[in-house]
């Protein structure tokens, strides 16, 4: 048992959960390698939403909003660590689920559909019978009716070729990516550098703010939103982090 | 299989190296995320031994071939990753090896022992009848002929509490960490900021460089080393990958 004092509680809970995730079957191995490389990334920005997430965030809520089509992608990572906090802005922004793993296999899809039925998700894309242009086959199958057609995915956590293959078919795709260089935040539309965990809470928060606003209001919102900015601005918090640690060391 | 001409080549193979270490139940599942964060910082540093990281390893070999007596620490991941230049290292400069893991079973341990005997290590520590002071039981767990009376312990990859414990105990610990934040970085006599698939050949070629000279010499050659510099410095390199990254993005 972690003890609510420890200092690293939040993420030592997080870790446990993804480990908890392989221990069912739902997470992938690999997927164990991506939570460290996370927790290091998250670690560099404070462990923290910076306020340039928080409005990504935003933007991020009322894209999603303003979509024709929206859907929301989920991997093993993602299902393990928050399926309730995925099912809640599902249903918030009327956009369904659909299960998109790296390391594919049936199996583990069929199970990460079935956890999430158990926690309430009523609204899932389920069938594999289209490919996106550009990736090899069992990387690029997705629902004809989900990912296949929408025009705004939201993807927790992807892979960089995938999400380049999306922005590709002219999608609009916002990201989840606590690591602010990586591909997947260099190409897509809305980069969310933050914890998986604090960002789709407040994803959900913003999404229930905005509801009552006019379209014009939600356009008028997201107009000027600069991703470029946005990582720009993660990659100096990150920096000037390292030299708040790099003072403290040489007093 | 990963071809060779893939850009991330190593990365990938050493990811495999653990995925196997956690299937044979020599890597603990842990093992994986701590690989993950290990991956990210090798990332920002350029997945490459820096001039710095390699004048540590310098150091690292005088030290270990000053000492009356070296024990080379082993975990999960090392025994995973790097079994057989530990092996190399601790013949050349005459140090036996001690399993000493962070997340211990005894059936680990006693895995680990045979996988290393298997590669050939005939020179072991394999007690557990002392205790490190200042830490849980099962934390504190060595060899009272191995680290306990250690004057050098090489700890690849190691825990922030435990390097400070031995470090408290009056030996020189030198340390592998690519974070240079870490605790056990910040606390041990030479912090290592490299990978560990690169740091031990690198240690190993050192010892064999400077076996011939005098101990005069030796102290020499560690008489000037700052590790608050050594900390600094790959910090900076961070710093400045950062930079380069940020100006990429910006052009």
């Amino acid at each position: 048992m972690i003890p609510r004092s420890h200092p690293r509680y939040e993420s030592l809970m997080t870790r446990e959960l993804i480990v908890e995730g392989v221990k069912k079957g739902i997470t992938s191995i690999q997927g164990l390698i991506a939570q460290g490389r996370g927790e290091a990334f998250d670690y560099l920005i404070g462990e923290k939403s910076l306020q340039n997430a928080l409005h990504s965030e935003k933007v991020a809520a009322a894209k999603l909003l303003l979509a024709r089509k929206p859907v929301i992608s989920v991997n093993g990572n993602a299902a393990a660590l928050v399926p309730e906090e995925l099912i809640r802005l599902s249903e918030l922004i009327n956009a369904p689920l659909e299960v998109n793993l790296f390391h594919r296999t049936e199996e583990r899809v069929d199970k990460i559909i079935r956890h999430l039925r158990t926690l309430g998700a009523r609204n899932i894309f389920t069938q594999s019978d289209a490919l996106i242009p550009g990736l090899l086959h069992d990387r690029a199958k997705v629902d004809s009716d989900g990912i296949f057609s929408a025009d705004v995915v939201l993807v927790p956590l992807e892979d960089g070729d995938r999400c380049k293959a999306l922005v590709d078919m002219g999608k609009t795709v916002i990201a989840i990516d606590l690591n602010p260089l990586s591909r997947t935040a260099q190409c897509v539309t809305v980069t969310i550098v933050d914890n998986i965990t604090r960002a789709v809470p407040h994803i959900s928060k913003f999404a229930e703010e905005l509801k009552g606003l006019k379209k014009e209001e939600l356009l008028e919102m997201v107009r000027d939103y600069d991703n470029k900015n946005t990582i720009s601005i993660a990659i100096d918090e990150i920096k000037n982090n390292l030299e708040s640690f790099s003072t403290y060391h040489d007093s």
